[in-house]
């Protein structure tokens, strides 16, 4: 009780408290202003727009982050730090935005110090799905645990890694990338080139793959009557109806994805043993119904160390689009306050 | 200047400053005396004789411990704490040892209190490969690092991971079981009972199975003049003879296991992005000056984050058959100093 009082009194002293999440993605800004326990206060969106250039689309989210603030009826001396999550490769040391393959040009762009130049706080550049992958572990849900792997299966696989509350980056800050952790090895062509990794057996591209395939074999599928396959992608939203209405090519392509998906998250808790798994993604917001059962079952069935799956959930991500931004923030505030800012 | 000369002066003054490190494997107990830089200053050795029942073998691990003591000149006061690195399912917080396979009967013992009964200091109980890799990780060949994952085919494949410095033991002493991390879904059949584990595909048994397959089908192996294979083993060192005479079978299935490990290496450096690799363990010892160079060359080919060699280098373990015991006297000294005993 002490505790909650005194923390509360700190709170109305120091004005400077909350943070600002951004969550930079290829199409689309969203800015957040965020409190300590990760409750969203304000918010901002705007496109990206990345053809109009890196110093623009910079201007753009600052005004976003300052939009965020305004309509969270406050002023920018009530900001601590500034957290950004962007779609790459980010030095959170030197704030530089190494490579982010959806946006192009943008190579070893000191993102960091523009922002803080712009905002007048310090900003904390991370890679995007570590940022929702740490919004999950602290104020998501996986909140209760200190140890979490997310996985999150869209057009890709994304991951993120936080240990003892801790988000674990690597020695280089090229830690998480569970894509292309390879479980077939020789097995289909993945996007990076190499073969068998689990983003080219599970993700929604690799899906996508798939079902044309069992088409082409002479299979049928209601896919064929909602979009033209042959032109359109095969969007979650598709699989998902799909899905409802018991389509069998679907069902058996979807349904071997999340065995390759269990099976691997059985490899992931062989390996690091954390306290509970986090599914997220687009794949899994439109799926999760029929995916994560089997997930679940072929996780369980693959560990080494058997365990009660209460002593190991495997959960579906709660934050949903709001996951980096306070992942971000979360993340720049755990900073500030360990550097005594 | 001045932190180091107190620490040396706390040394002076206080004589219990060496540790008791203590190797049981099924077949041999070894124990040595080790000080703060984990250097050995004496040792004992002993038959386990698991068949004699668990007491006699606490017994035996006891007199082995108290014999490497008299064999450095010293006394138990000279002895701050003891860890010893067992083959199995360890849970350092109770010092209890769950499970070992190889030492049959021996299932929820209270190793650590049972020991610390009989020398009369803290006795810290840790798996023997979490023991091994981190002997390496501060003692060994990768004492420079803080990030080491230690990877060890022999009859199995046991791992280790240390992040900055620390073990990771995981959430139930259950993490760094990579022997049975999945690189071949639907892939051969494990001991474990499962599929595709890399243990499966390049531990020695993975490899005696390919050999005797390969035979079967009708080529001709030197190994075939070396041993009966019907009956005896393959061996690491035969496997290493062959190997020095450039036998086709043997160059074809350990190249392949080679090749499998190397995959799998880069699949852990994707998900850890650790300093280094250490690679140990009986297959590498014997065989290592042909399968690290194919070890390494695969590993860097999968990474997704492409890495000069130099910055990720991939190490052969140096501490031979003292690891463990260094590893498990470190990690009772580290573990005491943070106790403050």
């Amino acid at each position: 009780m002490t505790k909650k009082v005194k923390a509360k009194k700190t709170q109305r002293q120091d004005p400077a408290c909350m943070t600002l999440g951004i969550d930079l993605g290829g199409t689309k800004i969203l800015a957040a202003v965020v409190d300590q326990q990760g409750r969203i206060l304000g918010t901002a969106k705007r496109r990206t727009h990345p053809e109009q250039g890196v110093d623009e689309v910079i201007a753009r989210i600052a005004k976003t982050a300052q939009e965020a603030v305004a309509n969270a009826h406050l002023d920018m001396t009530a900001i601590q730090a500034a957290g950004i999550g962007a779609p790459g490769v980010a030095d959170h040391n030197t704030g530089v935005l190494e490579f982010a393959p959806n946006l192009p040009d943008w190579t070893n762009i000191p993102l960091g110090t523009r922002l803080e130049q712009m905002l007048g706080v310090p900003v904390l550049v991370e890679n995007d799905v570590n940022a929702g992958t740490y919004g999950e572990a602290t104020a998501g849900v996986a909140h209760d645990f200190g140890s979490v792997v997310g996985i999150f299966p869209g057009t890709g696989i994304g991951g993120g890694i936080v240990l003892d509350g801790k988000l674990w980056r690597g020695a280089r800050n090229a830690a998480a990338e569970i894509g292309h952790m390879v479980v077939m090895i020789d097995g289909p062509q993945c996007g990076c080139g190499r073969r068998g990794c689990i983003e080219a057996l599970a993700s929604r591209t690799a899906i996508e793959r798939d079902i044309a395939g069992e088409i082409r074999g002479g299979r049928s599928s209601l896919v064929t009557t909602l979009i033209d396959i042959e032109r359109e992608p095969i969007t979650s939203g598709v699989l998902a109806r799909a899905l409802e209405e018991n389509d069998p090519v679907i069902t058996d392509v979807v349904g071997r994805a999340a065995y390759h998906l269990g099976v691997f998250t059985a490899s992931l808790v062989n390996a690091l043993d954390p306290q509970c798994i986090v599914y997220g993604g687009g794949l899994i917001e439109a799926c999760g119904d029929f995916m994560l059962p089997i997930i679940r079952t072929n996780t369980y069935r693959h560990l080494i160390r058997p365990v009660h799956p209460d002593a190991l959930p495997i959960l579906e991500a709660a934050l949903g689009d709001n996951a980096v931004v306070i992942g971000s923030a979360l993340l720049a505030s755990a900073c500030a306050q360990a550097e005594g800012v």
